[in-house]
C-alpha cells in the first residue's frame, strides 16, 4: 500500500494556499476603516457600531467538513452540531472575543427532518452552554449540488472583545513559553484523510462494519472516537483572557499545529514546538499505520492531541497550567525570522516542520 | 406532460414548513435578552454591544441555490458571487438595516481556483459598491459530499439599524398601500423549478443546447436570462429608511410574494394584492408553460416580476414611487384577521393564494 497524503486523499492544502492569497488581494480590496485587523487571524474584526472604538466584533464562518459523512454512515447527527458551535467559538477565543450570536446553514439533496432536528438540538444546547444566540438560520433543498444521503452543515459567529484586548499575537515575545492543551479527537479536521487511512468509500454496509471495530487500546468503536465532538476552550480559558501574560492564542484546525501557530505570530518571532512533550493519543497514530502516512504529513494534517495553544510570559504559563490542571509546555518563543513556526517530530534532524513550506 | 410542482422537483415546501415550526422552539430556547426580536423576521437583531440600546445589530446567512447548476452548466460563475450579497443586503434593507460585513462559504469536491476566483470578484464588487467589508471565509474541499463539477455558495451579512428605526411591519395599517418594485428574473429562488420546466437533467450538453436558445421574446438566451443577477434594492431605498411613512419591508425569495409578505404583516392586518396590477415578464410565463405548472404553483414558487415590497401611507407610496420612477401599486392594507396575505391572480374567485395555505 502506497502511504497517503491530503492531497492524494482528496485535499490538496498546497493548491488551496496559492488561490487563497490571489484571493486575498480582491478581499482587502472591500475593507474600510472599521477593519480592525488584515485577513489571516482566526476571526475577522470590525469596529463595534455605537461603541466609539471600544469594542471590536469578530466574526468567523466555518463547517464541519467531512465529519458528516461518518455520522451519517452511523445514524449520529447530534454531535456535528455540537462540533460547528464549538469550532466557532474556538476561533472567536483564540481572538480573545466572547460569542454574542450565531447563525447556521444546512443544505442537502432532499430534507431529512430528523437529521436536521439533531443538529439544531446539537446546536443550540452548545449554544445554550456559551450563552450564544442562535439568531437565524438556512435549511436548503439543493438536489443536483449534494450527494443523495450526504449534507453539509455551515455557521457563522460573531462575538465581541474589548479593542484594547484583542488577542493577536502581536505581544509574543523571545522567552514565552507554549501551552498546549488536550483535544477530545480529530475535532473537526483531517476527516478526508481518516476516512483514506481506514477505507471508508462511502459503501454504507462495508463503512459501518469497518467503524464498528473496537481499538485494542479502546472501549469505543472506531465511530464512536471519530465522532466524539470537537472540544470547546471558551469556558476554561475565559477567565484568563484579561491576564496580561496572555498573548498569544491558536486554534488548531486544518494545517495542524505548524500553519495555525504561524496566524498569530509576529514578525521577529519564532515558535518552537518540541512534540515530543506530550504523547500523541493512540487514533492518530491508529490511522497512521493503517495509511502508512508519513509522520510530517500526520503533523501538518491533523491536531495530534493538541487542540488549542496558549502563548505568553513564563510565569503566565506555569500559573495557567496549575490552576487548570491540564495541558503540556510544548514549546517556546526565541527571536528569529522565517520560518515562523517550526515543529521538531524528534532528534532526527530529518524530522522538522516548518510553517509556510 | 404532468404538471410540475415544487415538491414534484424535488423542493417540498409543505414538510419543510412543518419541520420549520418543531425547530423553532428548539431555536428560541438559546435566545438571550439581547435578542430584539423573534425568529421570522429577514434578519435576526442582536442589540449592538457598547451602544447602550441604541442600535440593533442584524444578521442574515443564505446560498444562492440551485442557480449554481445553471453557472456551472454555462461556467459562468461571477453573477453567483453577485447573486449572494445582494440577496443578503435586500434581506438587511428589508429590516431597515445597513450592511457592514460580510464573510463566505465556498465548498465543492474539488477546488477549481478558476471558479472561486469568479465568485469572489463578483462578491468583491457588490461588496464595495455597498461599502460592505468581506472579513472572512471559508473554502472547503468536501470529497464525497458535494457532486462532481458543482459548488455551493453561502453567505453571512451584518449590519446596523438604530433600534427605533428598526423595520418590522408593526406599523402597518389599514389604507397603507403596497409598491411592488421589478425583479431582474428569478433573483436567487425557484431554480429547481424552472430547471424542472426546461428538462434541464444535469447532462451538460444536453443542458447547454436547451440555455442557448433564444426566446422569440427576447435577444437574451434562456441561459442569460436565467443567470442575470439579484438586483439589490439597497442604493435605491436608502434615502428613504427614515421616512416615518414606511412601514413595512419585503424582500420576495422563496415562497413567493405570500409568504414573504406574510412575515412582517401584524395581527390585525391584511395585504390584499392584485396581480393584475403589474406584467409578469416573459421568462415567468416560458417556464410556466414549458413546465404547465398551475398559476398558483407559480406564484408560491417565484417571484413573478416583484422583487421587493415597500408598504406605507397613502401619500408617502406615492411619493416614493414618483421619486424613483419605477414600481406598481399593487395592493392595499385592510383590516383582517387570517389569512394575513392575499394575493388575487385575476377576477376567477379560484384564483386566490393566501398566506400559510
Amino acid at each position: 500500500m502506497e502511504p497517503l497524503s491530503y492531497a492524494r486523499s482528496g485535499v490538496d492544502l498546497a493548491r488551496a494556499k496559492t488561490v487563497k492569497e490571489r484571493i486575498t488581494r480582491a478581499v482587502e480590496s472591500t475593507f474600510v476603516p472599521d477593519v480592525l485587523r488584515p485577513l489571516g487571524f482566526f476571526g475577522g474584526f470590525f469596529a463595534a457600531p455605537g461603541s466609539n472604538g471600544t469594542l471590536a466584533l469578530v466574526a468567523t464562518i466555518d463547517s464541519v467538513g467531512t465529519k458528516v459523512l461518518i455520522a451519517a454512515t452511523l445514524g449520529r447527527h447530534y454531535g456535528i452540531g455540537v462540533d460547528l458551535v464549538h469550532h466557532s467559538a474556538n476561533d472567536l477565543l483564540a481572538c480573545g472575543a466572547q460569542p454574542l450570536f450565531f447563525l447556521d446553514y444546512f443544505a442537502a439533496a432532499s430534507l431529512e427532518e430528523s437529521i436536521l432536528e439533531e443538529l439544531v438540538h446539537g446546536m443550540t444546547d452548545a449554544c445554550r452552554a456559551l450563552h450564544c444566540s442562535l439568531i437565524g438560520g438556512e435549511t436548503a433543498q439543493l438536489p443536483g449540488i449534494y450527494q443523495s444521503g450526504t449534507y453539509d452543515l455551515a455557521g457563522c459567529m460573531v462575538g465581541v472583545v474589548s479593542t484594547d484586548r484583542i488577542i493577536d499575537g502581536r505581544h509574543i515575545a523571545a522567552g514565552d513559553l507554549v501551552l498546549g492543551l488536550p483535544s477530545s479527537g480529530l475535532h473537526t479536521n483531517g476527516y478526508t484523510l481518516a476516512r483514506a487511512c481506514l477505507g471508508l468509500t462511502g459503501e454504507r454496509e462495508r463503512d459501518r462494519q469497518i467503524l464498528s471495530e473496537i481499538p485494542v487500546w479502546s472501549q469505543h468503536s472506531l465511530g464512536e472516537l471519530l465522532l466524539e465532538p470537537h472540544r470547546c476552550y471558551y469556558p476554561l480559558l475565559r477567565p484568563w483572557l484579561d491576564h496580561p501574560g496572555l498573548h498569544g492564542l491558536a486554534h488548531i484546525t486544518g494545517g495542524g499545529l505548524v500553519e495555525n501557530i504561524a496566524r498569530i505570530v509576529p514578525q521577529g518571532r519564532r515558535v518552537e514546538i518540541d512534540a515530543t512533550t506530550w504523547t500523541v493519543p493512540p487514533l492518530f497514530l491508529e490511522l497512521q499505520q493503517r495509511g502508512q502516512v508519513p509522520l510530517i504529513e500526520m503533523y501538518r494534517v491533523f491536531n495530534m492531541g493538541i487542540g488549542f495553544v496558549v502563548i505568553g510570559e513564563a510565569p503566565f504559563i506555569r500559573e495557567l497550567q496549575q490552576a487548570i490542571g491540564e495541558g503540556w509546555i510544548i514549546g517556546q518563543v526565541t527571536e528569529g525570522d522565517t520560518p515562523r513556526v517550526l515543529v521538531r517530530l524528534g532528534t532526527d534532524p530529518e524530522l522538522v516542520l516548518t510553517s509556510g513550506s
